[in-house]
Formats: structure tokens, sequence, C-alpha cells
């Protein structure tokens, strides 16, 4: 029985806790938060301990810590919780910077223990269908990936100022998607961008509409398209045309009912917010994670992944500024 | 918090089991089953007692049972928790024979006790919004209303044997279904059948594929279709037209992938099995209940409703016989 | 060049006309009407000749007509016809009433002239292409088969009148989909309806909305579910279960725009009225005939073809009004 | 009687022929081809003459011509035409070589007689609800447009090599829709591709699949996606992101029929190539061509359109050999 620390007990650590709960395989035994209230309030529901941070990394009880605190605390956490020899699962991003993301690579590998990046997406049923039917080879060669990924709402315009901007905060789950379901990473990324959604999001000094062209080696092409809102919902949609067809994961929608009138059908629009819409994929998550922890298996997200996603955001981002292409290797990692 | 005891610890038992533990308004504290390796091995799962259900029934410190036992004991169990003093959630049907299942509500009745009967498709989120968008009057008067249902494989022949017949074992869900949707008993059912998926299940004197045509106050029609087998999974649709449109709820697919080869475009199949199917159904109908009983509010399925469908399932099976159209009231209820 | 006269000018006579003109194997050459002055618009229109029905008949360059005149004239003019020698398609019913039908099978088959009768749904492309699949073997044996034929409006309750009522003025289209997709008569026919939609149909003495079930021989089961309303437009679809698949085919949609918004997703209606519902199938059914007759080969809809149908639609009529199953075979077909 | 002139007589010739034929309020009356068997085949065909296209130009009984000869003649003939006082449909492009285009339009304009270029795609019933949709305010202000076109198989090397490349002679379609539907120009164009699908197409020069990324004045923006093979058919999607909601035109699909079985759910492939996918859209264009000729309106597309998407095209050629961000007017039209 795996023993776990949450570490962060806030919107995402609560949904995190009932994944870990639910799971037979493991047992949530402590949580923090830097606000005790909500660490507090989340260990009487669960009859578990509210602890220290600190005490929780350092309880030699503790196998297991997940980290869902805020995100530039994640590097140091990473570094201490390995180094106290604990299997880390570590919600994205590693960290706003580079080269940070890649100081805690260094510093964290030689404890050799687990670190999984949570890029919850590639546990989605539905894409995890997509990604299995290409592998198997049923659409032969990859060509052209289409990933639509549009928020339902933009978020307030004092979280956009510390966000990282929309490369780094939310299409990083798109390019992690892209390089997941390619093998790799891009060479040359090119990316657009308006705030046309929000000009205060633009005199933030960020975009809130983006269309980011990723080219990977072989001339296989992927385009990611964002918005910062879709009133409708979350849409997340990927789509992927190879040598030998197409395959496509559309959006989960909240039921199945159709209204036909003389004004239309109607059907029911995609699940609004991303804690319905991927709800399946964060218990998946979670057990893929405990699953390669007791098996002492291979990661299906390692922390390289993590750094991938950061250098395509990077590479991004210059590239919107100076409205050209960017070679990623040569140009932001330096090789 | 409500304390329940769990009467049954068989395949629908342990689905109760997990909707009643992750309701956070109660308690289940105990569980009992004919075999007691069943009832002590879920006993163990959820840290809870194993008693016989003499005891459970008569122990003072629970509130309410769910009654998840084989079908021949469920109205002498109505009766003994309710002359308990406890709340009742019987699985479906009160009993094959209809004039043991008004005897039920003859004698528990009296102690004027919750009971709700275990209809769980009412509680689909896709048929109950279908539901609520006819009662919201979106597309006028109900006028013909057709039923999908079909198992993806037939039972075993030793369990069509003790049954009771397609009617009373498969299509009672639909019966409940339709007089739901229609608010009441239909005056007229016209029933069809043959043995054509298995012969073996004909020789048993039962039918695998059926046709029941109810006609309800007003001229109201509906037809239920009936199939024991449809390989590709259980296939569970609701049409209704009414004077100004079509609502239809459809299946709930395993996935949202789709793949267009040369060979066509290939999607998911339905949800193989009802476990699957109508898992959120049996959360939701546990809820339902436990706020009924908490407030003292009606129940959404009665007694009365599992009699009704009962009584229907008896005109099919009496018109299937006689190649005639049965008259409800007057043949069966002997009104 | 397959010379052709067209008896009957009016709405159907117009689609027939431009489906023999558009075909490259034949000319058409003339046509008549009661109504002289739409004879001589639709002669004018394709530059042909305005005849009398007799004078068509016995002109002795004309090859083949096409009989689209009102339903009582229907086997005169078969008769006629083929008495002189030539080709037929004529629109259905044969006729209203079965012996009238028979008796003109009998006096027009010793000329031995091809006969076609023109159900023109089954040269749909959507319910030829679900035929050719089931044909093929791709669901196994075919078990259970549900025909949806909605109208989009009544028509007025003068013709309601003298139509012949709901069975052999609608639902014969999807008795000959039935006995067409099954290959031959049912055994029994069993059916119920009432007058929900227009109270005045019910006054005239017929249904407006119906369910009639199908047993074919072998246990093979049919439902067609009838209303004369669906205000959303011409609702026609077919579904056939089998012991290794489902085949459906669904309704033709105005477009393929979808729109999304808060208020949900809405897309397009059916097609709503059968002119372009069934534009290509009456121009596939042309082609077939043309083909027939020019190969001599088989007819793909016979003269017995439409008395089957016909048989069907007074079984139908005979349950509906007894309350009871019918068998076709004795009850109807007197064998 | 508009009296029309077809000016080439090869595979796109005769499919406009059949619309100029179908069509109530003009005649077809010649033809002509520098292939003269072509002409005179589809001459004998509609029983019209078969001139030379100089003959046909200075006729003065011919009030149109429809010119569907190569792309390299295109620009001389309508400038001829024109001069010459006809009526003008010019399939698109209007020549491979923007500033020929441009003196064309000037040399043409004088005349002051009606040029409207052959976009097809504006007409197609889809694309036009989605347009009107989006025009009547449905989804509010338009953010981010996503086109897909995909042809079904890539072209002959040896066409590619005078087709102009990818961007002027298969995106121009995509570029006109753009344009079409935000009603301008793009300010930047910035364009990646690659020739995955066939290295010879490369090594000709030319890319097979690209990605192109337009912003529209108030940082509306667009992307399109292309493909020289998708082995499944011809894949033509439109999707609108508008601050109301999303409008999207899906494929045309060859049926409506489902298969469910074992392996999964099997719908049909979209149409396989664009004589099918757009045989309504030709004919839609030349009704719109002859309504506004006749009534003296505004013409649908002009030469100015076609003028514009030439114009983007060399700015996405541009931008991909360049890895850079293009500017419509000042680098490509000069302004």
């Amino acid at each position: 029985m795996l023993k776990v620390g949450l570490l962060g007990a806030g919107r995402i650590g609560q949904v995190h806790a009932a994944s870990i709960v639910a799971h037979s395989g493991c047992e949530l035994v402590a949580v923090s938060d830097k606000f005790e209230d909500a660490a507090a309030k989340l260990a009487a529901t669960y009859g578990i301990k509210a602890m220290s941070t600190d005490d929780i990394i350092n309880d030699s009880s503790i196998d297991a810590v997940l980290i869902a605190t805020s995100t530039d605390t994640h590097a140091n956490l990473i570094e201490a919780a390995t180094a106290a020899g604990k299997a880390v699962l570590c919600e994205k991003p590693v960290d706003l910077d580079l080269a940070r993301a890649q100081a805690c690579l260094k510093a964290s590998a030689p404890h050799n223990k687990p670190i999984m990046i949570g890029f919850n997406r590639r546990f989605d049923p539905n894409f995890a269908a997509l990604k299995r039917a290409f592998d198997n080879g049923e659409i032969g060669q990859g060509e052209l990936l289409s990933i639509t990924s549009f928020d339902p709402a933009p978020p307030p315009v004092s979280y956009i100022a510390v966000s990282g901007g929309i490369f780094r905060d939310m299409a990083i789950h798109d390019f992690d998607m892209a390089c997941w379901i390619f093998g790799g990473l891009p060479e040359k990324v090119s990316a657009s961008g308006s705030s046309i959604v929000d000009p205060e999001i633009g005199k933030a000094g960020d975009l809130d509409t983006a269309i980011i062209t990723l080219t990977f080696p072989g001339g296989r092409m992927a385009v990611i398209k964002n918005s910062r809102r879709a009133v409708y919902g979350y849409d997340q949609r990927v789509e992927l045309l190879g040598s030998e067809g197409l395959l496509s994961a559309q959006n989960v929608l909240e039921n199945t009912v159709e209204k036909i009138t003389t004004s239309g059908a109607v059907s029911a629009k995609p699940e609004y917010f991303f804690l319905e819409r991927y709800a399946r994929a964060y218990g998946q998550e979670w057990a893929a994670f405990v699953d390669a922890v007791k098996e002492g298996s291979d990661l299906p997200v390692t922390l390289e992944d993590g750094i991938n996603a950061l250098a395509v955001a990077e590479a991004a981002a210059k590239s919107a500024r100076e409205g050209r292409s960017v070679d990623v290797k040569t140009e932001i990692l330096g090789g």
C-alpha cells in the first residue's frame, strides 16, 4: 500500500485527493497547504492529517507526494521530495522558466526517484484511444496534426499577469499533446496571435487567441488553435491526418439528448469545464503513476516531457514576438 | 447521517454499495447475504459488519435498507423492513406475481415508511434530460413514444426458466419508462414476439425478441422493441414524437474517437453492459432516495410504480399468448 | 432509345417528367392529363406533344408509359397499356381494393409486358445501401426491423376520406419496404392506432398515428411507426437488428452546418418534404426501369409486390379494427 | 433569355455545360475548345454549335461567355470578351501571376461588363448557410476561422510543375473563403509546409502539406490546413469561433447508413471528389451569375476577389520560403 502525501489543498489538490482516496492500491495519509484552513478542511473530509509541507517531505513513512501547489514552488518541491526519497507526481508546468526546469532535472536526477508531470490529457480515454489507434498503425504515417483547445472563459487579467502567458500557461498542454503523439520535439515553431477576446489581456502583454504551427522531423506538421473563450464550454479536440486515414477525438457532451423542432435539431454542448471534462483523466493519471511506481516501470510522462513542452512554449512566445519561425534546438535548447 | 444496511452482496449489491459509500449524507454500516462469504468479502472491502438479514432488519440503529437479494424475497423483505421502521430501496421487480406485489403494498402501507423501487433508468442523466425537456413542454403534446431496449447477449437458458419471462424480466424497465414519461398506466397492451435469437429460449417457453404496443389515454401511443441480443452492446434509446417536435436520447458510446479510412468512418460502440451504461444512474438513484427520506418528500419511484410495471408485463404476456389486445384495467387489474 | 408517354401531369407526374428527360437512354414524347391545361403546360416545358391518354396508349411508336394518374385509374391503365404492348411503370398503389389489384395482375399477365410499381423508396441511395449491406451478410441473420415513417403535416381531411386510410395510403410504402428487406410476405399483422394529431381525421374514420407489428417466417419481426405529423420534416428512417449487428439509414438533412452557443448545439432538420427527400430516388427508379426494359431483365419491383403491400395494408386495417393479430395468408389472401 | 457561349469543353467545361442547360433563364448556344473533338462531342450532346473561341467572342448574338479554358488563357479571354461586350464567368484563378491579373482588371474595367470569378465553394449550400448565419450575427464577432481542405489524392508531378504551387493552385480556394467570410484581405500571412505525402512533389519545388495563418484587421485570425492526400475523400470543412459561439460546416457524406457490429460503428465517407461534393455548388454559382447579369446587380464574386486571393497566395509562398510573416499590403500589393 503506497502511502501518499498531498502538497496543496486548492481546487486541483482536491481533485487529486479524490483520485488518491478512490484508488485501492494507495492510501492518502497527509495534506499540507500554505493556507492552513484549506489543509485542515481537506484533512477532515478524508480523516487524514494536516501537516506542514516540510514535515510531509521528511516523514519517512510516506512513499510518494503529489505536488499541487503554486507553479513557483514546483521545482523546489520536486528537488526536496526526491532528495527525501519520495516518488513525485507534480502538476504542470515544472516552472515558467526553462532554465529553472532544466536545473531541476539536473538536481533531482541523481536521486533516481520516479518523477511524473501531470499532463492529464494524455489520460483522457478519448485522446488515449486516438493515440493507441495511431500507434497501432491504423492510419499509417502521421502527417498533419490539428489540436483545438479553447477555454470556456478567460481568466482574470490579474491571473494573466503572473501566468507566464498563453503559450506557457494554456498551450503547454497542447505542446505536450503534439510531442506525445509524434514522439519527440518539433524542429520549428511558428506562432501568431492577437487579443481580440479581451483587449485588457493585450494591455497586460498577453494574447488570448493564438495559432501555433509546429514542424516535426520528416516534415510532419502540427497546428494548435487556442482561444481563451468558447462560450459554449471546454472545446478540446484532436485530429490527425495520416497516409491511410484520419483519426479524431471529439468533445465530450453533457448528454445524448437531441431535440428536433421547426427551429432545427438541438443537442447538448460540450462539458463546460475541465473538472467535468477531465474527471476520468485525473483518475487514470493517478492510477498510471501508482502502477509505474509499484512496478518500477517507465513513467508515462517524465520530467523531460515537462521540459520539452516548456521549450516549445518558449519558442512559440519568441516566434509570436518576432514574426518568424524559431528553431527549437539551436535557438531555445542551445543545442 | 442516514445509517444503511445492505441486503444482498451479489453483483448488483456491490454496485449499490459503492453508491452508498460515495454519498456523503449516509453511512453503510452492515451487509448480509445468503452466501456468507460474499457478505464477508464486501464487509471487509468497506470496513463494515457482515450480519444476518434478520439482524440488520431488527437493528434499531439502522435507518434504511437497500434490498438487492433475489426477486422471490423482495416482497417479504419490504414487509419486514417497513414493519421494523426502516426506509426501503428495493431492486425491481417487486415480485414476479402481480397479486403478491399488490399484497405487499397492502401489508406495508400501514407502516407508513418510504418504499422506493429501483427503476434505475429514470436516473440516467440522458433519459432524465429527455423527461425534463418533455415536461417543460419543449415538444408540445406527447404522441408517439418509442423505446429500444436490447441486451448485448441472452442470459443462460437456466436463468430464463426462473426469470418470469421477457416481459417481467426485461421489458419491465421499459414499461416503467413508458408509464413514467406518459404519467400513468396504458389502457391497452398488444405484444408479439419470437425466439429467433436462440430456439432454446423458445423451448423454455419464453421469447427473446418482442414488440409491445401500448395505447395510453387520449390516444397516445408507445412501442417497445426488445431483443436479448445486440452483439455490439447495450442498446438503450428513447424517442418521443410530440405535436411540436421530437426528443431522443441516444446511446452512450465508449469514447468519442472517429477513424476515417477508405473503408468508411468508424466510431465507438455503445457501452457494452448495464454496469458501465448505468453507472451514473445508480449513483443518482441512491442520492434521490437519500434526499427523499431525509426531507420526507415524495419518492421519485413508488411501490405503486413497481406494481404498475408488473401489471403491464402481465398484460403483455397475455397479449402475446392470445394474439389480441389486452385491456389493462379490466383484464389485469380487475378494475 | 426508349420512347415514353407520361400519363398524368400533376405534381408527381412533373417529378417523373424531369427524370425521364434527364435520362440519356430514353425520350419523353407525349403527355396526357384529364386537366388539359396541365398536360399542355408540361408539354410546352419539354417541347413534347400533349395527347389524350387513349391516343398515347394506342400510339405504336411509344414503347413505355409512366402512369401517374389518380389511384382509381391505375388498374385500368395497366391493363390497357400492357394490352397495347407497352412496358409500364405505375405509381403506387395498384388500387385501393386488393381484389381489383389481383384481377389486374390476372388480366395483364398474359400480355407478358414489363410492369413495375413505383415504390420509390427502394431506390433511395440510403435505403438501397442498407439493403445491399444486409444482403451481403454484413449483420448476419435479420431479426428485428424498425421503420419510422412520419409525414411533416397531415393532408386535408377531404383527402383522408378518399385515401383508403392510413394503412393503404401511407404505410403501404413501409409495408413494401419491410417485404423487400425480408424478401416476402409477413405471416401475421398486428396494428394499433389513434387519431391524436387531428380528431377530425378520427371522425372521418381514419387514424393519424399507428404502430404495426409484422411477424415474418422464422420469427423475424418488424415494426412500423407512422404519424401524419412531424413538424420538423419528413422523418424516414430504417433500422435492422441482425445476429451480428445493426444497420440503420438515417434522415437526409438540409445541410451540414452546426452552431454551438450557450443554448446548445443546433444542426439542420431533415429535408421537409418527399420531393426533396426522394429527388435522387425518383431518378434512380426511372433508370432501373429503363435498364430492365431494355435488357429484358427482372424488374426491381413487380406488380406482385404491389399486391403484397396492399394485402398487408388490408390485414393491418382489419387488425386495428378488431384488436387482434391477423393471418395474412388465410384471412386476407384466402390461401 | 441569356445566350451563352462556353469556352472550354474539358472536365470542368462539361460540368458548367450541364448547369447552363439546366437553367431555365438562359440558353447554351455554342462551345469551343482547342481540341476540336472535345468541342464537337459536347456540341452534339446538347444540340448546339461548335465554333472557334474567336467566333464565339465576336458573335453579337451571344450575351455571355463562361471561360473554362486553361489558366494561362484566362486573362486574355476576359479582356477580349469584355471588349466584345460580353458578361463573363471565368474559372479561378485569373492568372498565376499577380501583376498579370492586376493588368487584366485595368484593361477590362473600362468595358464595364460583369466579370465574375468561379470560386464555386461560396455557393456550396453548407458554406453558404454558415456564412449567412455568421452575417446574421448568430455567433457574434468572428475571432478564429479554421479551414480544412484536403484533396483525396495528389495530382501527377507533371501537373504540379505547371500548377503555380500549392498556394496558387489549391489554397487559393481557401484564401477566397477566408476573405469572403471575414470581408476583406488579411494583413499578415504566415505559412509553413512540407512534402511528406510525396517527396517527388518536394523535388519539383512544391509542398503537399501546408498550414497557413492569416491575421485580419482587428486581430481576427484564420488558419488553413491543406494536404494533397486524404485517402478517404474530399475533406472540406469550415469552422468559425465567434464571441457568442461556434459555427461549422461538416463534410457531405456518401449516404446516411450506419452499421454497428462488434468492430465498431461504421458510417459513410465524405464524397470522394469535387464533382460530387460541389455538384450543387456549380448549379448555384451559375444561377447567381445569371441573376446578377439579368438584374444588373452586384456580382457575388468579382475580379477583385480573384486578385485578392492571388495576393494572399503570393504572400503565403513568400512566407513559406523565407520562414517569416509577410505583410500583404506593403510587401505584395505594394501599398
